[in-house]
Parts: structure tokens; sequence; C-alpha cells
């Protein structure tokens, strides 16, 4: 064995010690019970998919899927989302359930790591898809309940930024036209929210000073509710109208389920360059240098498995979410019974009776403990039955 | 997109619809509960590893192994088993622990299919490992706990075989001497449960009919307590006494803990060719026609990664956990609140109100229904705001 790799692990992948797996089961405890309170069922997919079946559609760019070969020769891919996969069953094995259908789902994602980026190559996910609720209505649900999830772990300081690819795309085109080579430079510095790469690109256009403080303007609509106006005063085209229509009608659904302090609308907010298809959005939190989770509505996905449905959800990256809630370590709860051969009946007995009181108890024979010391100290009490009468550590 | 192969999934892998994940969670929960309380620490480690860290030393066969290389050339795994990965935390990020150390897992593994087997490639695994306590109170803890946890998630009819491989590794050494090739295939032999073979091979042996004869009867140690003395007359050497006198001393263990009535003795369990070195066991069930968990004692795993200590640990296969189960569907207790535009607002009070007392509650708008009293049939209860006062429908 090669000493250099005896201990390490493949690029972007984590162990998650004790510590932190408590706090991750804590948290995803406290969103599935919000999830299962809105009525949705949760379910899983297996983690290896076929590259044609779910790894095409996905929302994850093609090199950032990690791929390997079956026997047969068949592409397979980690699964990169949730999504995709979720939809592959939707239209297969529960096409003739109840619609609209609310599935939910927590587990690992991958994503291959290009270089030393830091970032984690599989993470886990929380999430959600409402397929076949086509209305404002269902916009509002998912990110009501985004909204409820999140507050039930405890996170309060967080803010979702709402968008609607629709107005971008029919403002791109009332303003310049055809020019598809431009739009999509413009909306690929969005995606990647280089607003200096946008400025810089809409400065370098040959077209009108008018034109270019027009399209500079797109930067601003950032905000509350003012934001409706404004946006509909820079591009009066029926797609910007009823996108900003539907943004209107999804705020005052929000109101009623007393969520809008959490929502900010970003009209230039492009998540994906060509997954969404309406309403989208991204939950940020203060000191988490990235994006908390995000969601939106998709209408190409299920026809590509030939249900013709509209659908949306929100995932949640777990990891980030437990360090923006930045927990400290439960206090230790764990009791222990040192034993030897003469104690063993006695240190059952007692351990079974605290068990069942609720504790979690270590039950360990004195011969195999290195350092008692350390063991006692470890613990939030300890019971020591090898001396009389059981003395107490606390 | 090829259209074969659209609502395919890779060889072995399956979908988990939200009945069966119901019932996994529940199984899952109650056995983890059971773990916490004898004060294991749960943890994760990542979906791949490294084949040479992880991957060489693990119980799992090289070719039943999902590799894929890595960007630098490396051959990656899909994790086969926890225990490997678990060693390999144990004997770095945790070596400054308090030992003995007590962890948990509970997560996917995965085999790759070599035919169309209709083994899963991919199922879930809920286990513990007691690092750094070598003494039979060590394994008379974990095949407790195992029993435990079991009769914890309602399975009751289910038998726990115990065997040592010390005995059967001394008793070929006392009558096939050092002829390594013969005992290989009667290890193998066993290791396949494949008595017939086994017969046939010590039949075909050119030694004298006693010792065929005793050859034979290893195959009947089998039963209670009564097998400890037919296997010292079978064997008198040193390793096979001390290995019985082991099994005696956990015996005894197991008695203290009152669980003895779920073991059975077989001292011609081999539940791997090389990996287990001590007390080895496997658990089965009524109506599974496979292993439903296993375990044992490993003494060559942990001083791989420079660790020098024993451990002992033991895997429920999930999946076969549930079905074991066979419980029925859980009644629907999900309340569905119907409502349009006009009572929308009292809709989300009434939701809001129920999910409060701790119903799971969809609430719909009655546009995106394509057919009310299907959707109404799936639920407990609904609540239709659409029509004047709310009618209920049970």
């Amino acid at each position: 064995m090669v000493k250099r790799l005896m201990f390490e692990k493949p690029l972007g992948m984590r162990d998650t010690l004790p510590f932190f797996y408590k706090q991750k089961s804590k948290a995803r405890r406290k969103l599935s019970n919000a999830i299962l309170s809105y009525g949705y069922s949760f379910m899983d997919t297996p983690i290896m998919e076929y590259h044609e079946t779910v790894g095409k559609v996905s929302a994850t760019m093609d090199q950032q899927l990690f791929k390997l070969l079956d026997q047969q020769g068949h592409t397979l891919v980690l699964r990169p989302d949730m999504t995709a996969p979720i939809a592959r069953v939707a239209a297969s094995q529960l096409k003739n359930s109840e619609f609209p259908l609310r599935l939910a789902y927590d587990g690992p994602v991958f994503r291959a790591q290009q270089t030393e980026g830091g970032k984690p190559a599989q993470f886990e996910q929380v999430g959600t898809e409402l397929i076949g609720d086509h209305s404002s209505y269902g916009d509002a649900e998912v990110i009501a309940l985004l909204v409820e999830s999140l507050k039930q772990t405890g996170l309060d300081d967080f803010v979702i930024t709402v968008g609607h690819i629709g107005y971008v795309k029919a403002f791109f085109n009332e303003w310049l036209g055809d020019d598809q080579g431009t739009i999509d430079t413009l909306l690929n510095h969005l995606y990647r929210k280089n607003y200096v790469g946008y400025r810089e690109t809409v400065k370098s256009l040959a077209v009108s000073e008018d034109k270019q403080e027009t399209l500079l303007q797109l930067l601003t609509l950032k905000g509350g509710t003012e934001v409706f106006d404004s946006s509909r005063s820079l591009a009066r085209n029926q797609s910007c109208m009823q996108a900003v229509n539907e943004l209107k009608q999804l705020f005052r659904l929000l109101q009623q389920y007393d969520v809008e302090k959490y929502v900010y609308f970003d009209l230039n907010l492009i998540s994906h360059m060509d997954y969404y298809t309406g309403v989208l959005f991204e939950g940020y939190a203060p000191h988490i240098g990235a994006l908390l989770c995000n969601g939106g509505r998709y209408d190409t996905l299920l026809p590509s498995f030939q249900l013709n449905t509209s659908a949306t959800g929100f995932a949640i990256h777990l990891e980030r979410l437990v360090e923006a809630l930045h927990e400290q370590e439960d206090e230790e709860r764990r009791i222990g019974i040192i034993v030897d051969d003469d104690s063993y009946t006695k240190g059952i007995a007692e351990s079974k009776s605290k068990r069942q009181e609720g504790y979690a108890v270590l039950l360990q024979h004195v011969d195999q403990i290195p350092d008692v010391q350390a063991f006692q100290q470890a613990l939030a009490e300890t019971i020591d039955f090898t001396k009389s009468g059981g003395a107490s550590n606390e």
C-alpha cells in the first residue's frame, strides 16, 4: 500500500464525524417534519443512473457529472441532483397517482471536481417537487414551504431571492431582438453574477446610449415590490408584463402565508442557463459565501419523460445549512458504567434500567479501557461498579 | 434519446417509492435509537474512496467492487461496506479519542453486478463498530445490541448463528496438517454453504475412514450449548479449545443480556474467506432467503491503517429487514384542503392550524386537480372550501 494514500480521500470527498453528523441529523429531521406536514411523500432513487436517462436532462453541466462505464458499455453517472430521477419515476411508476404529486427527497448528490476548488464533490440535498400544479399557488406553496422548513431548523436570518426567467428573456428579446450571441453572453454574465462583465459587454455594444442605459438598468431591478413598477417601465412587451404579473400574484400569495419578509425580488436572477422556465429562486444566509438553497419552475423536464406537465420545487444544501446554523456542540449526555467480571451482572441491570429511562449508556469492562480517567471525562457521568457500592463520577 | 433507456436504471439499481421509503425510515429510526441507547456515535464517510485505501482492505471481493477513475488516474471505488472507511477514520481523525470507540453508521453501500442475478447493486446498511475492546464482553455487547436493535423494529422470529473462525482453522490444521490446498477447498465449500461439495471433497481424500468421519462431523456442530462438548471431543488442540472456551464465555454473557434464545451456534460458519479473526455471526429471518445481518471480530483491518487494535461490529441489511417485517401500509393520515381564489385565505389558516395539531395537510387549488374525486379518495379526509361552509369528505 502506498503510504501517501493511506488516509486520503478522493478530491472533494469529506468524512462526517460524529459532531457534524449529529447537527446534520437534527437539521434533516426538522426539515423533513416541515415537508411532511405539507403532505409531501419522501422517496429515493439510486445513486447511479444512466447518463442517457437522467444525466443528459439534469440541470448539471455535463463536465460536472461523475461518469463511469457499466459492463454493457453504457455510461453511468452518479446522480448530480434528485429532480431528474424523480421526474423519471413520476413519469413512469407514479404516473397513475393522483396529481398534483407532492414528492420529497433527502440524499447525497455528486459534482465532479475539475480542479482543487475546495468545493464538495458529494453533498446532501433535502428537497421537494410539486408536479402537475402549473399555478402561482404552486410557486407560492414551494417558497412558503422552503421558508417554513428553514425556520424550523432555527435559521431566521436568510433571504429568498425570487426572479422570473420569462422576464429576462423577453427583456433581451425586446432590446436586442434576434442577436442571440449577445443575449447568450449577457445571460451567461448574469448566470455567473458577473455584473462587471455584463456592464462591459453592454458598453461595447453598437447600440444607442439609451438602449445601453436600459440594458444596464436591468441590474437595478432588485428589491421589494417597488421593482414591479420599474420592471414594467423597462419592458412593456406582453411576456415581460405577464412575468411581472405572475410575480405580483406570487407576492400576494406569499403575504397570505406570512413569509413575505423573507422574500426579495431580483429580476435579473438566472440560476441556470436553460433549465428553469418561470419563477425561480435562490436562498442565502449570512456568513455562508455560497448558495444555501434554490429552486424554481421547470416545464421541459417532465415532457422529456413523456409526461406533459409542469413542476416546481426546491433543494436545500444540508451541509451549508448546518454551517449557517453554527450551533454549539450539544451537551454530552452519555453515561458510562464501568464493570469488572464480578460486577458485570449488576452493570447490565443498571444499564438496562438507565436505557429504559432514555439515557445513552456505555457499559464497559474496565480491563479494556486504556485510560479510565479520560474515558470518564468524555462522558456526562460514569458509575464505577469496580469499586464497592458503584462510585459515581459526574 | 434512445427510448429503450428512457425509464431504465442500471443493473441492480432500484427506486424506493413512498410506501417502502416510509417503512425503511421507520425501521431505520428504531435501529438508530437502539444503537444510540448503547452510547454509539453515528458518523458517515464519502460514497467514493480510493481503491488503494479502503477498496483493497474491505471484506468485499475485488470483482464485486464498483470502480471508476479520477482525473489523476487513481482508481476509485463506490464503498462496498462501511467497516473499512470507518477504520480509516478511527485510525486517523479519531485516533486520539477515548478508546474503546463506539461508532455507528447508516448509508448506501455498493456491489457490482456480474450478471443479471437480481441482487441489488446498492443497498443500505445500518451498523456498528466497537473498536479497541478485545474481550468477550465486546463480542457479547455487539451481539446483544444486534438482537436488541432487531427486536426494537418489531422483528422477533430471527436467529443469530454464531461461530468462531479460530475453531475451524485449528480443526483443519489438526486433521489436515499443512495440506493448504485441501483446507482452502473445504473452507470455500463452507463459505458457500455448499455442504454437498464439502462431503464430496472429504470422501475423495486419501485419508483414513476415521479421519473422513471426523471431517464430516464438523458439519454437525450446530445447535445450542451441547455443541461445546462435541466440538471439544472432535479437536483437542489448544486453539480449538480456546475458541470453544470463548464461545462458552460469550454464551454466559449473552445469558446475562437475556438474548440467548436468539442465538444458535454453528462451528463451521465461515462468513468470509479471510476477514474475520474470531467470533463471527450471521442473522436470518424466516421468509427472507438471504442474509439479514452479519458481523464479527476483525483483527487485521485496523493494523492495516497503522492502529494496532482489534474490533468487532455488525451490519444490518436494511431493505431485507423491512421485507422481513412485511408490514402493512400505514393508514393514510394526510388531510386535503381544496380551495379556490376566494377561499385561499381561509384554506391557509385552516391548513396552518391543522399542521400545528400535527396533521400533514395538502392545500390544493381546485383548478390544478385533474380529478377531484380521485384526489379526495387518496387522502384520509378532505375539506372542500370551494363549496359554501367547507364540506368535509372523510
